[in-house]
C-alpha cells in the first residue's frame, strides 16, 4: 500500500500524512496549524484561503504537483459568485482535497492569531487574538418528537462544530435566536465572548464584527474603530470632553463634584453622551452601524475612569486617593448607555493607583517596558505626569503634579496646540533674535512665504512644545540664567528684553494682523520651572527606588510628548540625560494600548498581571521627592548629569550654588508647598 | 501533660480535641460542623448560638461541667445590649472558649443548611441552602503608601475571613462600595451570589436578605416572600394576571401576539408591571423594602415564561412548539425591570417542552417523583393538563389539551371558583334530587342556615370541581349513561330532567334571589367528556411508555387539583384507578417548587439535572393518544380498570360496546380533530 499523502504547512513547518480526500483545512486543524474559519469549512466565509506550492522540495524530499490537490470545483465557484473572485494562486482550504504530497502556505490573513504590522498608528506589532469570535453554525431544526429548546440545539451545534462548551447566552440572544434561525433557515452566526458567553446572533453568515477602543482624556476623548477579524483600524476620531465646562483640569472636576449636589452624576451623564457621539462618528466614518460594534475598551485616568463608570470621584481628590477598584472592569455596554450591539461588552483596563490610571496601564501595554531588557522611562505629560520606569525585572509607576503649564495654561501667551500657535523656536545666541514656526504653516518665520501664510492663520500664542523650546533656547542664549531669571541687563543689547514691573520679559513676537503681542515673562519661566521640576523629581524618585543614575531609553507619550523636541526637553531638564538615539515620542500610547486590549485577549491577561506587579510610588509621602524637586528647579542641574546632552549642545556653565542660586528662602519654602498641592504661580 | 479538651457536637456527633481557649465556633468549623455566622465570629450577628450540655456522658466517657466553658463576658453582654437577650441556656459559640471537655448542641436555627418543616404551605421538608449568602467583613483602610483599590481590599478580606476567592463584583457594588465603607467605618456586609458574584454591599452588619418566589399563571400570579437566612415565608400574595385582557387562555394570547403588531411586547410590559406590583405588595405585607429583595425565582408555563422574558411566544403556538430555551435562565432583576435590589438576580427554572413549562419543573421539585420508589402520577390541570409520571428510575412528561372546561369555561353555567359557585354536589339515586354546597357557605343545601347564607352570596354558577362532581353523581345515579348521554326517559320520573331542543338537561338549581337557573346540559357533559378524555389519554400514553397498567400514587396539583374530590375524579375517569389512600392534592406545587428553588442552590442543580433526563412525550405525534382519547370518552371505561374505585362506589354496568357506544362516526372523527386542536364544542 502506498503511503498516505504528506502535507507540509508553511510558515509553521507542521507536517503530517493524511488519507487521500482529506481537506486541507481538516489536515491543518489536526496538525494544530493556525488557520481561520468563520463558516466552519462550508466554503462560504473565505477566511481559510491557502496558497499551494508546487515543485520539488528537496529539503522535504517531496514533489508537489497541481494534480496532488482536487481541482477547484463547485464550492469555490459558488464562493466566487457569492463573495469575490479568489486570487489565481489561492484555494479555499476547506474545498481542496489532498490527492498527493503537498506544500501549503497559510498566508498571514488566513491565520487567526495573525501578526499585525501597523502603519500610521504607532502601534507595536502584536498578535490579533480578539476576545470576541464569530462562529457560523447550522442548527438542527426543532422536531415535535424531540422537543429540545432552540438555544440547546445552538449550543450543541457550537460544541459539535467548534468545540465550545459550557456556554451561556445573554437574554437578548435568547430573544433574538428564534427570529434569526427562521431568517437564516437554521444557519446562524454567533458572537462568542471569551469562549463562554454568546452575546450576539445573526441569521446566516455574518463575518464582520467590530470593536472600538477609547481613551478618555480630560480634554479630548479619542477612539479607534477596528475590524475584530483582522485588526484593521477603519476609523479614528476624537471629540472634546464636554466635562471641560465643569473644570479644565481633573482637580477642578473633583471640586465640582464636591461643591454641587449631583455634580458627579451630571459629569457621568455628560461623558457618556460624548462616548455615544464618538462611537456614532466612528461608525459613520467606517461605514458601519453602531449595532455592529460588539466590543469596547476604555482607558482613562482614575477620575475619568470613575466618572465614566458612575463612581463618585471625590475619594480620588484627597489623601489617601483610594480607587474604588484597581481591577479590570468587565461590564456590558448597555450598563453605560453606550450605543452598540445589545450584547456588546466593555472592558476597562485596570487603574494602577489613585493618580495612575487605566491610561497608564494602556501606555504600558503599548510600550512594553515589562518586556524590555534596557531600563525604559515612559512619561505621559498632562496636568499630572504619569511616570513608568523599569524593565522586565521590575516596574515602578508614579504620578507627579506638573500642573497645566505644559499644556499652555498658566503661561501669559499660552494656548492649546492649534493653528497659529508657536510650536518651534530658535534664538540666535549672537543677536538674540528668534525664528519661530507656527502650527499650520510649514515655513520658519525667516523663510519665504511665512508672512503670507501666517497672516492667514494669525500668530495667536505659544503651545506647550513652543514654551519648552523658547525657554530652553533663551537659556542656551544666556538670556535666562541657570536659576531661571531673565537677565535684565540684556535690555541694553536687544529690544527683545523689556522691563515688566520689577522683572523682565522676552518679546518673542510683536503682534501683527490684529494678533496679540507674545512675550515670555518671568512668571512664565517660573511656571515651567515648577512643572519641569515636579516631573523631573518624580522621575528621579523612581530612579532612586530602582537604584539607578541613568536610564537607557525614554519614551514621551501623549500629545505633548509627541510635539516637544526631545533635545530641548533635555536642555530644560524635563527628562534625565539619555542617548538622543534612544529618546522618542510614543504617540498616543494610551489609545494604542486600548486598541491592543481590544484586539487581544492575551494582552488583557498580560496587563492585568503586570499592573499587579507594578510598584506604586506615592510622591506625596516621599521626603526625597521634595529634595529632588527643589534641586530640579535649576536648568539644567549639573552638566555632569547630562553627559549625552553635553555632546550635542553647549550648555552654559553651572551657577555658583547647586540649587537655584538666586532663590530666596521664602521662594524655596513656597516651592515645597506647591510641590504637593500642584504648581501655581502667585 | 493533660490531654486537650474534647468537644462533641450534637446532633452531628462530630468530635475533636482542641487547645484550651479555642472558641466553640472555631472548633466547630475545623470539624466541619454546620454552624451559621454572618459576622465571622465577631459576636454581633447572633447566628452562631449553641446550647452547651452539662453532666456526665457515659456514652462518650466525659463529664462536661459549666466551668469547662469560659463564662459569658463582655462580648455576649454587648450582643444583648445591641440586639436581644440570649436564652438562658444559649451561648454565642464565637464568644465561648473551651476550658475542658464539652458536649455542644447546635440548634437547627444555628445551622446554615437547616432542615425546614413548613406549615400552611404544603412544602416538603428540605434543606435551606440559599444561593445568596451574607458576609460581614472588616476591610483594611486605604493607605497612601500602598494604593490598592477598595474592591481589592474587600476581596482580600472576603478571602481571608470567609475563604471566598475568584470573586467578581457588579458595577453597582463598585459604585456603592466607598460610601458603604465610609458609613460603616470600614466594616461592611456583602451579599455573595453563588459563591462568586458580590451583588450587594451594606455598611456595617446587615443580617437580613430576602427573596421572592413567583408562579406566573395565565390567570393569577402568586408569590411568596421568604427570609433567605432561615427560609421563613414572611408574606404570600397573588394578583390577577393582567394579560387576561388579551385573551383568557394561553392560545388566545399567542393569537393576540400573532394578530397585533407589538402585541407580545405589550403583554410582556403588562406582566412585568404585575410582577412589580406583586413584589411591592409582598414587601409591604412583610414589612420590608423591595430593595431588600436580592433573589427572585420565576416559574410559569412556556408562554408565560417566554412573555415574562420578552421572548416572542408565537413559535410556541404551532408545531413543532419550539422553546427558545429549555435551560434554566439566570439574569438580573433589572433586565426585567423588577423592583428589587439593583444587584438582585432572577432564576427561571427550566422549561421541559413546548407545552410543559418551568411550572411543571417546579411541580417536580415540590413533589419529587425522581426520589420516589412507587410510581407517582402528578397532574396539574389548567387549560392544558401537565402530566408527570414515573419514579427514581424514569420520568416522563407530557401536556394534554384538556381545554378550559375544568376551569368552568365552555360550561353553560360554568364560572371561576368564587363565592356563590357550586363546588360540591350529591345526587340521591332514588329521588334524583341534588344537594349542593357553594363556596362561601359552610352548610350543605339541605342543612339549616343554607338558604339565608346563600341569599347573601347568591348561587351564581358551577365551578370546575362542582361540574366534575355533578356529572360523576349523575352517572352514579343513572341519569347519564356510560357514553355520556342524559337519559331523556327520566323526564317522566323527575322534573329535574328537562328537554332542551333535541337533547336533555339536568336542572341543578332553580334560580333564586335574582340568580340564574343552573342546569347541566348535554353540551356540558360533552365538554367535560372531551376534557377528561384528553387528560386520561395523556396519562394512559405515559403509562404505555412506562409499560405499566396502574400507578401507585396520584398527586393533583394546582387550584383545580386542590378543589376536586379525588373519588369523583376517579368516577368520572379523569385519573386512573388508584388506592384512594394514595391520591391527594399537591396544593400549589408550582409555587412551592419556585420557593424551594429560591431557598436552595442544591435544588436548582437537581431540577436542572432532572429536567434533562425527563422523557418528553408529544401527544400530538402519538397515534395511540387518539386511540386512548376515543376510548376514554366513556365514563368510566371498564370496571376492570378500576379495582380500587369499585371497592368504594358501585359503578353502573359498562355499556354494550367499549368505546362510547352511542358515538356516531361523525362524532368520532370530530373528536380526533379536537384532540389535537383542543376541545371545542360546536
Amino acid at each position: 500500500m502506498a503511503a498516505e499523502p504528506l502535507v507540509i504547512f508553511t510558515p509553521s513547518g507542521r507536517r503530517g500524512r493524511f488519507p487521500e480526500g482529506t481537506t486541507v483545512l481538516d489536515a491543518a486543524r489536526s496538525l494544530g496549524v493556525d488557520i481561520d474559519s468563520v463558516c466552519g469549512g462550508r466554503g462560504i466565509c473565505g477566511r481559510c484561503q491557502v496558497e499551494p506550492s508546487f515543485g520539488t522540495f528537496a529539503k522535504h524530499g517531496i514533489t508537489a504537483s497541481p494534480d496532488h490537490l482536487s481541482p477547484a470545483g463547485e464550492q469555490e465557484a459558488a464562493y466566487e459568485r457569492l463573495k469575490e473572485p479568489l486570487a489565481a494562486d489561492r484555494r479555499l482550504s476547506c474545498a481542496a482535497h489532498l490527492r498527493g504530497d503537498m506544500v501549503i502556505d497559510v498566508p498571514p490573513e488566513s491565520q487567526v492569531h495573525r501578526q499585525v504590522v501597523r502603519k500610521g498608528l504607532t502601534v507595536r506589532d502584536f498578535v490579533v487574538d480578539p476576545v470576541v469570535r464569530l462562529h457560523y453554525v447550522e442548527v438542527e431544526r426543532p422536531e415535535l418528537a424531540s422537543p429540545s429548546g432552540d438555544l440547546m440545539r445552538l449550543f450543541e451545534a457550537l460544541e459539535r462544530e467548534w468545540g465550545l462548551h459550557d456556554l451561556a447566552a445573554d437574554l437578548d440572544v435568547i430573544r433574538a435566536l428564534q427570529p434569526a434561525l427562521e431568517a437564516g433557515d437554521y444557519a446562524v452566526t454567533v458572537a462568542v465572548h471569551d469562549g463562554h458567553d454568546v452575546t450576539a446572533v445573526w441569521p446566516g453568515l455574518h463575518d464582520k464584527a467590530y470593536g472600538v477602543a477609547i481613551d478618555i482624556g480630560s480634554t479630548t476623548i479619542a477612539g479607534h474603530l477596528a475590524d475584530l477579524g483582522d485588526g484593521a483600524v477603519l476609523a479614528s476620531s476624537g471629540v472634546m470632553n464636554p466635562q471641560i465646562r465643569f473644570g479644565e483640569d481633573l482637580m477642578s472636576r473633583v471640586s465640582y463634584a464636591m461643591m454641587h449636589e449631583g455634580g458627579a452624576i451630571e459629569m457621568t451623564r455628560t461623558v457618556r453622551t460624548a462616548l455615544r457621539t464618538l462611537i456614532l462618528g466612528l461608525a459613520t466614518q467606517a461605514g458601519i452601524q453602531p449595532v455592529d460594534v460588539v466590543e469596547i475598551t476604555l482607558v482613562g485616568n482614575p477620575i475619568m475612569h470613575h466618572l465614566a463608570l458612575g463612581i463618585d470621584p471625590i475619594p480620588l481628590g484627597s489623601a489617601p486617593f483610594a480607587l474604588a477598584t484597581d481591577r479590570a472592569v468587565r461590564i456590558r455596554a448597555s450598563e453605560l448607555g453606550l450605543s452598540a450591539h445589545p450584547g456588546a461588552r466593555v472592558y476597562l483596563l485596570p487603574c494602577i493607583a489613585g493618580h495612575v490610571g487605566a491610561d497608564t496601564a494602556a501606555v504600558i501595554l503599548a510600550e512594553e517596558p515589562q518586556r524590555s531588557t534596557p531600563i525604559r522611562l515612559i512619561v505621559d505629560v498632562g496636568t499630572n505626569a504619569e511616570i513608568v520606569l523599569g524593565n522586565q525585572d521590575r516596574l515602578l509607576a508614579a504620578s507627579s503634579p506638573t500642573g497645566p503649564a505644559f499644556e499652555g495654561a498658566q503661561i501669559s501667551a499660552g494656548q492649546r496646540a492649534a493653528p497659529g500657535a508657536i510650536e518651534r523656536v530658535r534664538i540666535d545666541p549672537a543677536t538674540l533674535e528668534p525664528r519661530v514656526r507656527i502650527i499650520g504653516v510649514d515655513a520658519w518665520s525667516d523663510e519665504p512665504g511665512f508672512a503670507e501664510a501666517a497672516e492667514a492663520t494669525g500668530i495667536t500664542g505659544i503651545c506647550g512644545s513652543g514654551i519648552v523650546e523658547v525657554i530652553a533656547e533663551l537659556f542656551l542664549a544666556g538670556v535666562i540664567s541657570a536659576d531661571g531669571v531673565i537677565d535684565g541687563s540684556l535690555a541694553e543689547r536687544t529690544p527683545r528684553v523689556v522691563a515688566d514691573g520689577r522683572t523682565f520679559s522676552y518679546l518673542l513676537h510683536e503682534g501683527f494682523a490684529g494678533g496679540p503681542r507674545i512675550a515670555v515673562t518671568q512668571n512664565d519661566v517660573r511656571a515651567i520651572q515648577l512643572a519641569k521640576a515636579a516631573l523631573y523629581a518624580g522621575v528621579r524618585l523612581l530612579m532612586d527606588h530602582l537604584g539607578i543614575d541613568a536610564v537607557d531609553e525614554i519614551r514621551l507619550a501623549g500629545a505633548f510628548g509627541s510635539q516637544i523636541d526631545t533635545t530641548h526637553a533635555m536642555i530644560l531638564g524635563l527628562i534625565p540625560d539619555c542617548d538622543p538615539a534612544h529618546v522618542g515620542p510614543a504617540g498616543n500610547a494610551a489609545g494604542t494600548g486600548a486598541l491592543i486590549a481590544l484586539l487581544s485577549g492575551a494582552a488583557r491577561t498580560e496587563i492585568e498581571r503586570v499592573v499587579r506587579t507594578v510598584e506604586k510610588i506615592e510622591t506625596a509621602v516621599e521626603p526625597r521627592f521634595q529634595e529632588h524637586f527643589v534641586e530640579a528647579m535649576a536648568l539644567p542641574h549639573r552638566t555632569a548629569s547630562y553627559p549625552n546632552l553635553s555632546t550635542i549642545v553647549t550648555l552654559p556653565e553651572r551657577p555658583a550654588t547647586g540649587e537655584g542660586a538666586s532663590a530666596t528662602r521664602g521662594e524655596r519654602r513656597r516651592r515645597r508647598v506647591l510641590a504637593v498641592g500642584g504648581p501655581e504661580e502667585a
